[in-house]
């Protein structure tokens, strides 16, 4: 493939349908991938270094950081996760593109480190229908949904960092919008330069 | 529709099978037109004006270059042809596209009035290629032939300039390229400001 992959940053607030919306796309598309990260967490039973996570010590994540060595990283109370940029810069130049699912803030990182990247952000149609969609779950207390929708409210604020906004209405309208955005973004004039040069030679 | 439409500017040289690949998308999409120009060419038995093209005099045709009503125009020796801003602005404001099917100087011309417009370049995969279509049409001599050849080439070398290209290896690919790049322009933040304030109201 002599096309690059993109960098393909996708951030949401809980609830947004982020995961639904991803997965529909990524069954679909051969040429994306998710990354796999880095974490300091023990593997679990049946867990693979390379496969769920590159598992390494906290000594040599917080080495990773001082190197250069992540896109982006969070470290939590009990462990730390972060995205390897080498891994990542092998599978675009195999010209898959590389998709990361993270918070605003990860994503504030990574469009520090990788300009390029394309940012998508997928939108919950109101508050209401995030409300319902959380209450709907069954999972969280009501105190811990109030908690969520305040965050929610917050990080779609920042939803105008983002080069594109989907909002999930409706899964296979989101899926479909998503896919289109993949399909474009190949197509960016700067990534046609191989093809442009067969043109000329 | 709260959205807005895009101006989507299309070039390409002659043979690169633009008019195909953009006649499948129009079929399949309802939320995109072509512009209509505005001529100094009398009309037809059966044209009609404001369907096929806006008719004036050349008179009136310079006050409208004069006074900033074409977003681009291009003289000729028998007729002059332009494209009318105010039409193009109210079919973007009702939340239709408008593809505007111009020349490298044309889309210059209009991207130095609307620098939000989508700049698209459909090239043919290869020299070769154009060269055995161009002459598959058996319309030209070959004289003419070598005379667009030249000219493909030079407004190839243009393709820089543009936002997206598209390689028309395949005219179904290159259709479902076209058309995704339509629904990814939809989702860009920017276009989606309404959806985000009904988020926040």
């Amino acid at each position: 493939m002599s096309e690059k992959g993109r960098l393909i940053v996708i951030s949401g607030p809980s609830g947004a349908g982020k995961s639904t919306v991803v997965f529909k796309v990524m069954e679909k598309r051969n040429d994306s991938c998710f990354s796999t990260s880095v974490t300091t967490r023990k593997p679990r039973p049946g867990e693979v270094d390379g496969r769920e996570y590159f598992f390494v010590e906290l000594d040599r994540f917080r080495e990773m950081v001082e190197n250069g060595e992540l896109l982006e990283h969070a470290e939590y109370v009990a462990n730390s996760y972060g995205t390897p940029r080498k891994y990542v810069e092998q599978k675009l130049d195999e010209g898959m593109n590389v998709l990361l699912d993270i918070e605003v803030q990860g994503a504030r990182q990574v469009n520090a480190n990788r300009p390029d990247a394309v940012k998508i952000f997928i939108l919950p149609p109101s508050k209401e229908e995030l409300a319902r969609r959380l209450r709907g779950r069954g999972t969280d207390t009501e105190r811990a949904i109030e908690a969520r929708l305040i965050r929610a409210g917050q990080e779609c604020e920042e939803a105008d960092f983002y080069d594109y906004v989907i909002v999930n209405d409706d899964a296979d309208k989101a899926a479909e919008e998503l896919d289109a955005i993949l399909t474009a973004e190949r197509c960016r004039a700067d990534n046609r330069k191989a093809c442009m040069e067969k043109f000329f030679n």
